[in-house]
């Protein structure tokens, strides 16, 4: 069973990280096919990013349709351009920050989002608005670390996010997303320290497609995903 | 991998049909513990039930742990005891309705909820609201077709359901939900009627059982879900 | 006239001391059936213990409605089982929880419970969201001091108690719900110290339950609460 | 103990009316002090009505404290003034549509509100999501008859209300709450006829302020309802 | 084209600062009509003064109506008596507070309030509600510098209001309101100093009040903002 | 002061259209400056064609910042685009859409949205919970006329509309906002015809752009809509 999981900017070593990322929790009988937009900005930092990525993003999925893609992934934790590629594709398609409310909402009564800047917050908020988590997801906060200082070991990222979660425990989480591709890596040694449910969005991602793909419903295609009369 | 099915009532011919439903949507390599409450109502039909119910729901969920069980299902559309059921497992715990809803989310911007009973009506309204899809699942309707006469000829429950459906769809439901297990069989057949999603909750509460399963991943058990002091 | 008080664990001496304290709220005309369940858990922490109470609350409630009960109050603060008692009752049925939050709703503008452990918020959390009070009470603050520390000096917990209510009055608070029978005797002095009300569940319900009583209204027994089919 | 009600218009035959239903309800050791404005409109429909009535009823129940009230009705189904006079008092003060949606919550999940005209609509819902009940009591419905004409033969309006209930029931309604005093009568009747509880907002009142008064419980003077500094 | 700024309360020298504000945001072909209530409080702090300048403000709105105005500011960022005065008037009607709100959805996602006393918190906080704001404004924070000492040096305000907003940014602001018109000297230096928006009501209310005066829409009239049936 | 007005499509016809209706409504020292999307979709209709048309819209709204614009306009009652705009540019920035909901709320407490296609209705329904009228616009509704038969005799879509205004209008709306601009010349008659406020967003959002850029603020720039990276 084929499932893209598309890497809305351009930068290719984002994308392969992505891939290794999906590939750890992808089952042996899917294969991924791990694609970027056809063109586009290199980041996706804030909502113009996520505008002129788009073109690029639904060209790129429409891509691995033809190509047979039963379910497709947009690998972004602001899930940017999800309802038009839901229109555009007759296969399930989900968004990195969904995948992780929805799974995480299966594991805890109330949890908290770690993100990057404080720029992505107020986007990230409006999703958890739209998609109905504000009362389960009230905390969402950011590190202030940029993605590509994440590893850097001057930034102490690690230690910096294990004490917002510590805080967000305080303040009534019960587990945490980690709002951030670059912050995967960090999951398990945060589980084993902070003794709760802590979400990668990428694994929750590929978790959800499959299970999608696996069951051959499609999504609805009347209102507000009809297909586009243009595409 | 084992995954428990339990059924809170104690007739065993549903239970007997739930596990055929189950099996249908389960994965090769998933071992279905097919189970019902060790003692209790012989039918969930209101919160009283839904409370008689929950020591034999809780010790049959033990039980099927104790056995090997990686997660368990809740089969019924009420999700009786979900949070007992929670804070008594070390395993991932889902309901049948509260699949369905995260699930559908996932296929449909807007959808509804056909149920049995009006009696019903009220828990699921608070069921969704507790959930977060007041905004997403804002009609539950009622068919007035109790559970056991779903399939008797002279109720024509299906296309009844079928026409329900209809109505929604023009009050802005882009799918469906059957909430009761016993409208499993119609799905395929409303689905190609209507052209839109229509779920089953135990369909929908298998895959996503197998996947949290899968993930390895274990609930939070500080706060709201913390083990027992007295199990 | 008649009136149940039932405790909905089976430890004599919380039962008496919580009859003690709702015989101070009654009307000298006014018989409180002060009862416990007839079976089950020693003490309410947590959705488990809520959950393996109800059988043996709810025949102690159906014992007190034999016996004459023109109301009964369900004497735990998470009112655990409350839909379930309202469909088998044929007279109004009120928890401590419920009944404080709307007693204080009508002395206050906002307001904050305080409760013993942590483990409680996510409950209390969604009742006070069932019942529509999220806004008039956003602080759902835990004292951190077991129910039976409560009285112990070395806790210190009245004082401490009094610090939290302080910050919650920072926070918005104009009155304070204290969310454990266990507290009731801290209420008059608290009142005097911080210059708010201070409310307590059992007072409140008990004052509620002869309201409801007297009006001799019945509750709806459409839908939600329609009597059980097998109770 | 003295609770006042008071009538927010100065028509004298309304006042004797209102005082005819409250004595009703009122407990044999109750005196009630049945009030109206000082001065003002003659009659409280809509928002103008709702602010010119201020100053004299506030006068009013400023006079009426002075007499040793121990609480105070404001007996409008508007709930107009109920922040001032609160602000004024040191007793507890309730308005009549809020004890009313107090009441019915504790008698059914879900309830309609029947009131006279179309331009009170928006006020009663604004005060309904003012107090929390927005998804309680979703349905405010209006008979367009005028109060006046509520016991014409001609209007019939008995069986009118009774159809919009009817109405409501079927939207989903356990319980009904009669919106305007002038129709406290019917009450009775369509208990007996629909099957559910109707509240009437004087009779809910009285019994409320007998409960407040007699907990001696005093409302929050910090904040929102400090006392004035001109009064 | 004329507009009305009414002070609803009745100290000449706070109208005239109103009216040097608002002189400043008209534009050249607006004559403002410069207004207080023509009786009532001296000053509105909390519901009760805000309950006594009614009939003086309605008199003193109906009075510019009869001059010509084309639009009415009400200058109390309580917003008193909004609906009354919209029913009042067949011409549009606007608060300084609503204004403020509607005005800086448009320049930042999330905003703050800064007011003066803690005893108009609930107030601002039930409009917040009321107009819909409730998710964009969720910190309303008060400096307890009374408005009489806001350009007293010793209360070092505008420093103080200046730390008030850096907070609010830490916690989500991205502009604030000034919620009190006292306060409006301070909105230049603050955007200087804080580099967000800071929004001035009075500045708002004009130029609004303009924009809707030239639309020349009137206000509906059916409904909640029907004329008076007394007036 | 030149205003931009950007029809994120790119049919010159429609272009022009909504100049003369945006001249119409502005002011004498206004300069409209009419543009389009530089490159994309010839219509939007739907999630996908809203997504493809941005980087020419986005160009497009550069390039009249460039020519000096105070003031940008969307023209599309979707507000496609509208926070990657904010975030682009300096100066303020409006959706028709989110004009016309902010103007109507001035003029009525509760209005509705007539819209052409079903399709449309989700993504209006979540701007409008994103702006915060969900209570205040409850009726988002379809005609079911497309755009470009609007003004063909045989649809009869003045008619039409009137007719699902009036339905609104029984169901609580006291306003109705036109949810296209090709509906703008029927705002006249309409108001006439029902005795409402009809809106036109155009003619909102021009009148709003004005007020923003006479008030010479500046949208905030820190967190969601700071400046891009990469523009």
């Amino acid at each position: 069973m084929k499932i893209s999981v598309i890497n809305p900017n351009t930068t290719e070593t984002m994308t392969k990280q992505i891939g290794i990322t999906a590939q750890r929790s992808a089952s042996p009988d899917t294969e991924l096919l791990i694609r970027q937009s056809t063109h586009g900005p290199s980041a996706i930092e804030g909502p113009y990013d996520g505008a002129m990525c788009l073109p690029g993003l639904l060209q790129s999925l429409q891509n691995a349709e033809n190509e047979g893609a039963m379910a497709h992934i947009i690998a972004c934790f602001d899930d940017t351009g999800l309802d038009a590629a839901r229109s555009l594709s007759r296969k399930p398609v989900i968004g990195v920050g969904e995948a992780a409310l929805h799974f995480t909402s299966l594991l805890a009564q109330e949890f908290c989002i770690v993100t990057t800047l404080a720029r992505s917050v107020p986007t990230l908020k409006m999703n958890v608005l739209r998609y109905g988590f504000e009362r389960r997801c009230p905390q969402i906060l950011a590190s202030n670390i940029p993605v590509l200082e994440l590893h850097a070991p001057e930034t102490n990222a690690r230690a910096k996010i294990a004490d917002i979660i510590r805080m967000a425990i305080n303040n009534g989480a019960e587990a945490a997303i980690l709002g951030c591709a670059g912050m995967a890596d960090f999951a398990p040694s945060l589980r084993e320290e902070l003794g709760i449910p802590v979400i990668d969005g990428v694994d929750a991602a590929v978790r959800m497609a499959e299970m999608l793909a696996s069951s051959q419903l499609s999504p609805s295609k009347i209102r507000g995903w009809a297909y586009p009369q243009r595409a």
